[in-house]
């Protein structure tokens, strides 16, 4: 967390998280908790902007690919565009058990 | 399609498709009628790779960010792996009309 802003703003597949308690709260905290695994896929970047694209394995899905596009102001990263598909965590979320 | 090699290996949410024909007649082709608008977020490469985020406005769901990285080989693109979410367009899907 050393790199994110504490007014960090993330828009996610699921909606708008303002500041650094939702983004760790709401978003990295419980996806750390799932992640098992992953690899780098590409990434780029120049002065302020930073585009990543990684596939993960988690506990509830295999593949779970994802992309970011962040901006970093002063060192820190102050914006977040996440994408991934929301659907095989759902779909896994309401599998019968 | 110029750009589009016609054995393209594509990995989609939905699965892999393989060649030309499928990658236009199962994705491009149905995305392009309910596309409306679209607007670059960031766009990155070098010789072999590029890396894009944008953002999409569709007929069912508003605002539909994607990303794709895409491998270019003499000139045409070999393989693609694309990201997005795909829940709120099944959530429209089964929305009550």
């Amino acid at each position: 967390m050393n790199y994110i802003a504490d007014d960090i703003v993330c828009d996610t597949p699921g909606g708008r998280l303002e500041g650094a308690d939702a983004y760790r709260g709401g978003f990295l905290g419980p996806f750390v908790q799932i992640l098992t695994g992953a690899q780098m896929i590409a990434a780029f970047g120049d002065d302020q902007t930073a585009l990543v694209m990684y596939d993960t394995q988690t506990v509830p899905v295999k593949s779970a690919p994802g992309a970011e596009c962040v901006t970093v102001t002063d060192g820190k990263i102050t914006y977040s565009r996440f994408v991934f598909d929301r659907a095989p965590f759902e779909a896994a979320r309401n599998a019968p058990t």
